[in-house]
């Protein structure tokens, strides 16, 4: 009989343990092993829960006891969810986590720690909730050249944007109406300045192009400043406006990582992604595109995530290799700075007839993809020539309200 | 350094050894191990081709030769393709295949041989082409109950109706397009009837379900008796008419897998999946719902999900019980006929009032979800009240021209 140790008893680490005693029989035939929650570990104690009595406060408990081979960290947070992790680890328990702010800012040094010790850190939670991502990324698609990845990261932002597209509701309306709904924060700056996002796609960008990326080196735009004008017109231009998470291989081999609103065209399965979902598109040399779609976040997706590490923890005799990277590069040279983005862009303008939008467009140098009244599309440039399309529109008297690129697929 | 066999120098085998050579470092340090492909298996001879000289037409030199650990089964059909990967697996040596004929109709018997032999007989490509579906089920979900499938599964007829429904086009037509751009063979009657997505739904159903489910069990219906008026009636309905294979568990534990032509409602992200694309939604107690998506076949894609289980293969040490199933239930009554199907239905009929479907559907005991001139959709039930409905109209004098059911999510 092994046992699993779940570190934090708030919404995830109570859906772990609910959702292993639910399917417990399940889980011990898939792993070939008797499994039992030893240790649930909390500052409270929790009176009148069933598992009150795996209630522990110190996490040395947990370390002292040989019967623990794997932990779930629920916690969230750094502080103190790094120490004890480590602790673990060099413990010689393999760690499953949750904790995307860990896995961002101390995955390499986290996944170094498990090699030493042979045991593994998984974290397919981290990333996309239930969904099924971290995984696939480095078995199923291991064949792959991985070139780009884009998704929708953060279900929060997604639910808010899509009452601005489909309800006509202001970003402060459809704010409150997450916070009600219990989808958004009373603070809900993580979310909707696009922290959240920033975090995850920091952890995918690290492990497809092998070296740790930090969320200070990801350009992160949130949805804050996005208006109804500005969905109307993503609209017009056969389109919607998403909160997409991407990294990007240049041609010179940097990778490029942004978070920021962009306008998803209709004939992507991206732009059909609604409410608190959250999606995961994959480009390749070998599969072409393919995409990962499920709830991104909640007490039992997220449990489900974690439980099936742990289930692919026992099945493991030694560290995944496969499923680490680098520390970051010296330099960070290996992180483009966005002033290297590349992208077609829609431009919200003041009132404007299409031909300015096109003398505008054959100055500079860019295709000009589309018009209306109040704004434009064009095709893929730099940031100097969009910089130059901006500057001559205004010196056209054209004043610009904002603008967007557009996700290229 | 260990070899990789690769049997059938058709589309995807010729896939598989371009990938392999295009990706082989990347792929080298995943698995931490020297590869190499060391055998092509053909009848034929292939002068001029850069791998000619690896080419042999005798089953016996690979499984003679001990460094060959991995076999790529890409040959298609069952004869000679069960002997050679039964003799592989007896030798020793893990198979990964893209032959779903192979695996519906033989898979439990592979399966306990390659258990037998402490290998593996791994077949993400026979489901989905490049998607990752096989692994993550039985993986990053394990900790799930399972529920039902549904999906996708047949690249062809899906680009075949996404002509019907959004270029006006006639099947045949469609089917011809489908012809013309290499999507459908010369004798479509494989993906047009069905017989494609059931062999695939039997996969998926006893991999979830744990006992193997034969295509003759598979309540099976193609997409050729689909019309435009279907199509536009459907949609109509706010849905479209996608051929959909999927899996269910009753509640008494039997689970009831079909294939046929449904309606699925355009707030499921299935109803975007579009062109020769194929994905897979599944459905647990953990998860809620996620969905896989990507290309379907093709020689890259194929040879991607191929590629992706001989590395997985390579950093295995035995047999992943997990990804295995037992021989199908005695009396095979673990598998419910279609007579037990429940589900919303979309009848097309001869001009009729909305007062005459109101006053049939109370007499029956459903519930009337829509209706216009041509047609009505009513709630979910089983066959027996379907038929009632569908007498009772006809007792009314209204001709029923078609039914399809509604995939209720």
């Amino acid at each position: 009989m092994k046992k699993i140790a779940v570190l934090g008893y708030g919404v995830v680490g109570s859906g772990v343990v609910e959702l292993f005693y639910r399917n417990q029989k399940k889980i011990e035939k898939n792993t070939g092993t008797s499994l039992e929650v030893g240790y649930i570990l909390d500052l409270r104690d929790f009176p009148g829960d069933p598992y009150a009595d795996k209630v522990v406060h110190d996490i040395q408990v947990i370390l002292d006891d040989p019967e623990v081979g794997y932990v779930a960290e629920c916690m969230g947070g750094v502080n103190p969810a790094f120490d004890f992790v480590r602790r673990c680890l060099e413990a010689g328990k393999s760690v499953a986590t949750s904790n995307k702010q860990l896995v961002a800012e101390k995955g390499d040094i986290l996944l170094q720690i498990a090699k030493e010790h042979h045991v593994n850190f998984f974290f397919e939670a981290s990333v996309g909730g239930a969904i099924p991502i971290i995984r696939p990324l480095h078995t199923c698609l291991a064949a792959n050249d991985i070139s780009a990845v884009a998704g929708i990261l953060n279900g929060t932002t997604n639910f808010i944007l899509e009452k601005m597209i489909h309800a006509n509701m202001s970003f402060a309306d459809a704010l409150e109406l997450a916070q009600k709904k219990g989808y958004a924060e009373k603070d809900p700056s993580a979310d909707v300045d696009g922290g959240d996002a920033c975090r995850k796609i920091c952890i995918l960008s690290s492990l497809v192009f092998g070296k740790h990326v930090y969320p200070d080196q990801v350009f992160t735009r949130g949805i804050r400043d996005v208006t109804l004008e500005d969905v109307k017109l993503a609209c017009d231009f056969g389109g919607v406006v998403k909160l997409i998470g991407a990294v990007k291989r240049l041609e010179d081999g940097r990778i490029l990582p942004t978070v920021m609103p962009m306008v998803v065209l209709n004939d992507s399965l991206l732009s059909h992604v609604n409410g608190v979902f959250n999606a995961v598109m994959v480009w390749g040399d070998g599969i072409d595109k393919t995409m990962f779609y499920g709830r991104g976040a909640g007490k039992l997706p997220t449990a489900s995530a974690v439980l099936g590490d742990i289930i692919d923890e026992v099945k493991k005799k030694d560290t995944v290799l496969s499923q680490s990277w680098e520390p970051a590069a010296e330099g960070n040279d290996f992180v483009a700075p966005v002033s290297e983005f590349y992208a077609p862009r829609c431009y919200r303008t003041s009132p404007c007839g299409s031909g300015v939008f096109a003398r505008v467009a054959e100055e500079v140098g860019v295709e000009l993809i589309n018009t209306r009244e109040n704004g434009c599309m064009i095709g893929s440039c730099g940031q100097k020539k969009a910089e130059a399309f901006k500057q001559k529109l205004a010196a056209e008297g054209v004043a610009i309200l904002s603008r967007i690129p557009v996700l290229a697929e």
